[in-house]
This record gives C-alpha cells, structure tokens and sequence, in this order.
C-alpha cells in the first residue's frame, strides 16, 4: 500500500465549498480499483494549502488506473475549478507506525 | 488533534540507519505531553525526502510544551546529524477521513 499526497491550492474564500465537493467526491475513489482510503487535510500555518492523502494498491492503481479512468475525470470536473495553482502529486510509503 | 509534518531530507546511503534512529526515538514522543501518535514515511519518487507526522492535541504542545522539554533535545540528538537540510514544519487539521 502506498499513499498519493497531492498537495491543492484553494481560494481560502471557497475553502467551505471546496470541501463540500470532495466529500461529493468520495465516492468515485471508493468505487476506483485499489483505492483504499481518502483523507484531506487543510494546512493551519497557510489554510490555502490543502493536502488530500489517498491510499492505493500501488503507485500504477493511482497513476494509470484512476488517472485513464471516467473517474478521474469526474473527479476534476467537481473540484478542478477550485485549484489556483495546479495540484503538486507524491507518492510516499510507510516507514513504521510507532504507536 | 491536530498533525504536525516534519520534511526531512536525509542522505539517501544512509536510510537504514536513519530510520533506526527515528524508532530508538518513538518512546520520546511517546512520553511527551499531549503526544497520540507518530509515523514515519519515505517519498517514492524522492527517497531522500521523509515525512514525519506526529499527531498532537494542539500546535502549542508541539511548538512549546516538547520544543522546551528534554524530549526535544533528546530526539535531535538522534537524528539531527541525519539531516542534510535544515527540517521544514507545518501542521495540518484533519477536514475528513471519507472512508
């Protein structure tokens, strides 16, 4: 399993309703193949900068399943239009959980 | 509850040793006053790069209560020779886990 951070840059005004659209959003990553787990954060030093954690099978069941998918497309299509810069993408994998 | 993420670079030759360290450091942020949690991953497409995610009951018990304590001294001594640039820190509030 690995993580998607995709780090997004909101209008802090729009900030109630961008959130609104990615949980309208949830959906279509429940339902993409090797998709595990979805979580946004916004960021408390600079509440422009959001970072929506996605878990996946593999770094390929994020990059090539989902981004080939209609739900990608959907997806963009929900919140492409709150982004003020174009979103910045990582892939991380844990290291340990301590505790 | 809220999330502090350290990035951290560290000399990539030297991972394994790295990651040791970040585990003979856990009782420290396991002992630390408002401290629920920590773990650590590495970035796929840039290994040199770590997040640290601590979960903390507030920014305060980060930046002050453990920034002063022994714990902090104790935990940079472990790892500080590790980085290879200065950490970078922000903390982040959870907006939702969707599933």
């Amino acid at each position: 399993m690995i993580t998607e951070i995709a780090h997004l840059r909101i209008d802090p005004a729009r900030a109630a309703e961008f959130e609104q659209a990615v949980e309208r959003a949830a959906p279509l990553f429940r339902a993409a193949e090797g998709c595990h787990g979805m979580a946004l954060e916004r960021g408390i030093e600079d509440p422009a900068h959001y970072q929506l954690r996605v878990e996946w099978e593999s770094v390929d069941h994020h990059m090539v399943t989902f981004r080939e998918s209609d739900g990608f497309r959907q997806w963009r299509a929900l919140v492409g239009e709150f982004f003020v810069e174009a979103p910045v993408v990582e892939h991380s994998r844990a290291v340990g959980k301590f505790y």
